[in-house]
């Protein structure tokens, strides 16, 4: 087989090897190979290895690069994203400085329910349009696979609106996306008092409308003439995720949406003690979810709860420090806990515009106590575990899809190290140089 | 007349106006201009107004930048900066994390004195190559001038090598840099149980040979064949700083060097308050400095010592977020009490590499409580006011030099609402564009 492209000797290769979720103290193990290689052909990594290995396997049409004192690792998967919505919310950022809470601004109509009918109002072309600026910068910024909620349609059209516009940046974007159906991310303003019958809507109506996803997934991208593979036609499932917390959905309503939605093959996601422990935590556990998410106020039993049911731990740092507060997550009680950690960005016009994984990662390091390398294991292979795709990304492994990045920087700890700058000089995705650039040129 | 440069049709242009930093309620002005635009002609601006008034301007050899849906604001001023250093503390880091503080570090022979060691083994060439990547980092978020500290070389020799270091890349660099004798950084450890001797060497042979620094500066240059102009050499003086505080120097050691520093004609800065409060915000009034620095624990009386005195709150929440504490300095006591506030990065190896002022700002809302408007005005005009330079540098006016930037985004306060990534696209160092970036190269 030809090799399309070798980046050989970097001070490190991060490898992470294998397609598990990693545990505890063995999150330590970046498997690292010092002066060390990938080879890539077509979209698939052939060889991981030494230089001098490596080197030999190159043809005359083997491009190389030369990754001299940088670092080598895997493309980062984000793990919770709602990366598409309309117009933003930088009024609210002002007033929350001022002290107005999220709740508080969501009381006031305003909150999540602003970005919903913006959403609402705004055409298909208008969200791929506004989405797609900032994949360019998450990818600018190392994540090749994403995961993506729906949850700002919160009807059914509207929210069939939001996953053909994931579904159309999938197809389009160089990022891979993986999509969650939100239907339950708020209760919109039109059931309020009402609560129960919008779980109803999402039970009886939304959910077996998505189960149709793939079909209309399908018949769209016909229409849209997409013809390039996409890593959701081809591997993930849909995934749905339910916002339980106060001002959102009790753990009763949660329990319901979500059994209905594993009946329907749906694989589950949680937004669980953001704000107040409703239970989520252990209803995860309960119910085999591939992920909880947020998790500022989770008990030790609940993790452990999680820990047997493999459920990972989803942990987004960026929103506390989003909505300035100083209490995270406690990332070193998952740890010890055995619990598989994920990182996410969350990105989001609410509480966390941010689309760089490195600084969710200088940011885990600091306020929820992770180890650089237990970061770094989690915004790669765990993320991917939590997304059901450990077999294809996460890891820089024969077989595996190639999307990996160059550093500059000599060892894996400056990714935390350093802060607010963007560390990653080249990214590689599907084996193709999406973003390369010069030091200058780097944000 | 001729134009040679303007930027128009932008959503906002922040002027800033006037060369006084800025105080308490008024910080809120920005004086916007709504589809606004600067001319430029060589390396001043011409004129800032009105988009259609400032076309008329144009000539056939007018070069135009269109920064429709876009916000234009001058030039970061960077007001605390260790930007050249040798080596790097990655494994300190690590430390941290586990539990080390800044002085058990410090105590155990690494910290400040481990990148002292490195420096004094640096050659120059060297601590300018390491520096200029940082800087042209900097340069990329938005940076156009920045106050950079000597204070890892500790003996006269290196503290000369790193002022020639300084000079090489003011003269070198897009970047204007304002240099800062900073001998009195830590006392070296050659120098333990002798930390009066230390005091005794900085007073009485190295702020000595450092009045002759333009001297020495003017002959280095000769030698270097640097032939452009430069801020240090036409504007500015050279500042003298101390780190007065536990672990370093004691109040009447910092009251030695800077009454001594004072006399020979230096601007004054000081370390103040960042652990322990020893009084240096106190000092800092009393001898007129023009800043004092960190002010984690400074007490309103002071504060309005410092008002009175018209000394600038030098703000670095970066080393807060670095070092991974709690309680940031308190922006908003600061403000209330009429001092004008500025932002710096404080970038140095130990506990803050960060090249983003843009981060910087978006950490002084979220955790300092400046708003958007007083963080922006406290990242530019008082910056520049804080090096003596607000009446060149700071805001956008007329016979002011043509440090400009253009942000990706449509209001001034997505400048802090976002977080992580570069939303700098455009800048603009005396008149030339210095780095232009399209959103998916942008950091």
């Amino acid at each position: 087989m030809s090799i399309d492209l070798i980046i050989h000797s970097a001070n490190q290769v991060l490898t992470l090897t294998g397609d598990a979720p990693k545990r505890g103290a063995n999150q330590g193990e970046l498997s690292i190979i010092r002066s060390g290689a990938i080879a890539i052909a077509g979209e698939e990594i052939i060889a991981v290895g030494d230089t001098l290995d490596l080197l030999a396997l190159a043809d005359t049409r083997t491009r190389k690069i030369d990754a001299r004192g940088k670092i080598v690792l895997p493309g980062f998967v984000d793990a919770h994203t709602h990366a598409v919505f309309a117009g933003n919310r930088a009024n609210e950022f002002e007033m929350r400085l001022q002290g107005a809470s999220y709740l508080d601004i969501q009381k006031a109509g305003g909150g999540i329910m602003s970005t919903v009918r913006a959403t609402r109002t705004a055409l298909i072309d208008d969200l791929v349009e506004q989405a797609r600026a900032r994949l360019d910068a998450m990818l600018a910024h190392g994540t090749t696979t994403a995961e993506v909620k729906t949850g700002y349609g919160l009807d059914t059209a509207n929210e069939l609106k939001m996953l053909n516009a994931i579904a159309t940046l999938n197809a389009n974007h160089a990022m891979d996306i993986v999509p969650t159906f939100l239907g339950a991310h708020v209760v919109p303003e039109e059931f309020k008092g009402r609560e129960d019958a919008y779980v109803d809507l999402v039970v009886n109506e939304m959910l077996p409308t998505m189960t149709n996803y793939k079909h209309l997934h399908r018949t769209q991208v016909q229409v849209l003439q997409i013809t390039n593979s996409s890593l959701v036609t081809r591997h993930s499932p849909l995934f749905c995720d339910t916002f339980c917390d106060d001002g959102a959905f009790t753990l009763l309503q949660t329990r319901r949406i979500l059994t209905r939605a594993k009946e329907l093959g749906f694989g589950l996601r949680v937004h669980a003690d953001e704000f107040a422990n409703l239970g989520a935590a252990t209803l995860a556990a309960e119910l085999g979810a591939a992920s909880a998410d947020h998790l500022m106020v989770t008990r030790r039993d609940e993790m452990r709860a999680m820990a047997q049911a493999n459920v990972v731990a989803v942990l987004l740092p960026g929103t506390t420090f989003g909505l300035g507060k100083k209490d995270f997550a406690d990332g070193r009680a998952f740890v010890e806990e055995n619990v598989p950690v994920a990182l996410g960005s969350d990105i989001n016009p609410g509480t966390c515009w941010c689309e760089s994984m490195p600084f969710i990662i200088a940011l885990a390091c600091r306020y929820e106590k992770l180890t650089p390398a237990e970061a770094i294991v989690a915004a790669t292979i765990n993320a991917a575990a939590s997304l059901g795709i450990a077999n294809q990304v996460g890891s820089l492994a024969p077989g595996k899809l190639a999307d990996a990045l160059i550093a500059d920087v000599p060892d894996y700890r400056h990714l935390a190290y350093r802060f607010g700058a963007n560390p990653i000089e080249t990214v590689i995705k599907r084996g193709k140089i999406a973003t390369r650039m010069n030091a200058d040129e780097r944000g």
